[in-house]
């Protein structure tokens, strides 16, 4: 079985953690039947700078032809925020409807916490990833004078809501969890969460699936004091942004943070969630796992759970022995960590 | 020197935690030159549920005659979200104009924080309080049907904006901090946080203080990672109200999170930032020390510096000895913490 890739490494640490996830990946052509065949795209702070190009039209036709993507990261101090995030990320999101970006927040050693007392955690974020604040309408009036407006619209479509709720009803399901809790803020975003809260009564009523509520705020607070009182969470594209990091944070950090964008009937792209960290990269002590991670988050969505596990086992079995980098509190490289995963591949 | 201050207690806990703040304050007459005038209004569900009315213009009015608003919480499972909170607590920072809402985070006891090894947490949030999400403008189209849109504005002014991080700087001045943090999201929020971003820019020119800046689930790690990095931090509305609580909860919790809603040139309304909570309600269980850090908030923004650090002495020092209620690990009722407080202030 030939599976194949078209790989963004894109900007910073984006291209030294590929790297490792890539050498992880050919790892599991020698040890399962499956094969891989990796196409590399060049986009990225770079790319735009020399070009002006960020992600073309024709690429985004291309990618999907592919059985996924895998990105690193994007953004560079020199590009103005926004023109990449946009131009690129955000672009593949919404050019190809992945509808679902899927965050697990697993504590994989109780020592990564920076809570006390915890060692328990292991909720699934669904984030909306087509719409609400991230349609990128809006404009300003009156543009640098003292009567100056800048509007930025929420939009949410009955449509765009209903699929990502039912994903997350469908997804508890499937892998045996137990609850669904809703996130929002409709008791100040009377309208647009007014959708959300309809819709999500109604679709639970579907489920044989326990559900729960929070508003934003008191979620916040509710993931530090009993996150493992969380199991599928659905929170719309912003509140899902902040929530996932916070939700890294209290699991190890970025370093260990994976995900999943995905539409079930199109190509998924799968990227760890941190960003290009140009305040640390090329120093080769950039965290591999999260982005490790996700291509076992991949392989898991093209049906290789068997693969999928097993890379999933060495990265626990790496954090278990402190075959970790910096930012975990180990004095490993970013290439040290992946060839220890690969070592670990082969005896799981 | 005598204070008019407007009292509306609301709902569940509200009544029973600013009843242990008026204590405190009454109390303060004893000890000081102070003396108060109480006027108490009946706003809140009950008051809802009886006649209809949320919170009527002429109080509004009546308010202003006030030198400060001293209010509780509001919320009952019985009214529809949306209907108490924009129709009274909502009003009155719109209609009032209480641009600034103040909020501290302070870790009053290292054992108070969930966080793994800090024990020093002194983050002042002023969080924008009149526009942003909260604008309330917005809309359906096609409600109820599959094509149902739901749109809510997020609208920033260059008025909002520049006041509101003017009074951050002049904040941090005044109170002799260091550093000023801007937190947005204008890597994807292209319109109304570039308007944040260039505002803070011009700003901050006009002061000698340290700036810095975070997107805002960077933000969300960042103050579970090293909350001890932080000094002011300034931000919009919405995320404003996620951070605050996370903040609190970093601290000790809802029940010790006091805010001012503030605008220089009026009466400023001070509240606890948790709700109503009618779980516990009538239980007597709630932590009234949240109220009563609203209270000495209260003080201090009507020039009375002496006596609200009084205030603000002796709950420490009920927090160092124990003497709290249930959620901060202590046995005490609502009642007795306030006479606890009460007893300490005799002794500052
Ligand atoms: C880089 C940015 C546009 C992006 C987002 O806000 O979605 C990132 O924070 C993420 O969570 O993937
Ligand atoms: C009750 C609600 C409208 C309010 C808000 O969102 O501002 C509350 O959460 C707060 O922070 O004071």
């Amino acid at each position: 079985m030939k599976l194949r890739i078209a790989v963004i490494p894109g900007d910073g640490i984006g291209k030294e953690v590929v790297a490792e996830g890539l050498k992880v990946l050919k790892k599991l052509e020698e040890l399962s039947r499956v094969s891989f065949e990796f196409k590399e795209y060049p986009f990225g702070a770079e790319h735009y700078l020399k070009t002006g190009e960020t992600l073309p039209d024709w690429a985004i036709e291309e990618f999907k032809k592919f059985d996924a993507i895998y990105f690193g990261a994007i953004g560079d101090p020199r590009v103005k925020p926004g023109i990449l995030e946009r131009g690129i990320l955000l672009k593949m999101r919404f050019e190809l409807d992945l509808y679902v970006n899927l965050r697990p927040v697993k504590l994989y050693h109780p020592r990564l916490t920076p809570l006390k007392g915890k060692n328990k955690i292991d909720i699934v974020f669904v984030r909306e990833n087509t719409e609400g604040l991230y349609a990128g309408a809006g404009g300003f009036l009156r543009k640098g004078t003292p009567q100056e407006i800048a509007v930025q619209e929420m939009i949410n479509t009955r449509f765009g809501v209903e699929r990502v709720i039912r994903f997350a009803f469908e997804y508890a399901k499937r892998s045996g969890r137990k609850k669904v809790t809703l996130v929002d803020k409709a008791n100040v975003l009377t309208y647009a969460h007014d959708l959300w809260e309809r819709v999500f009564a109604e679709v639970s009523q579907e489920y044989d699936l326990e559900t729960d509520h929070y508003y934003v705020d008191a979620m916040a607070m509710k993931m530090i004091r009993s996150p493992e009182s969380f199991d599928v969470v659905v929170t719309p594209n912003m509140f899902g942004d902040i929530l996932t990091d916070l939700g890294a944070e209290i699991v190890g950090g970025l370093g260990i943070a994976a995900s999943g964008n995905i539409n079930p009937e199109t190509t998924g792209m799968f990227e760890p969630v941190h960003g290009s960290a140009p305040d640390i990269a090329g120093k080769r002590i950039a965290n591999p796992l999260a982005a490790i991670l996700s291509a076992s988050m991949m392989l898991e969505y093209l049906n290789l759970e068997k693969e999928s596990k097993w890379i999933e086992e060495a990265v626990k079995r790496a954090i278990a022995e402190n075959k970790v980098t910096p930012d975990m509190n180990g004095n490993l490289k970013t290439y040290e960590v992946g060839d220890w995963v690969v070592k670990f591949l082969e005896v799981v």
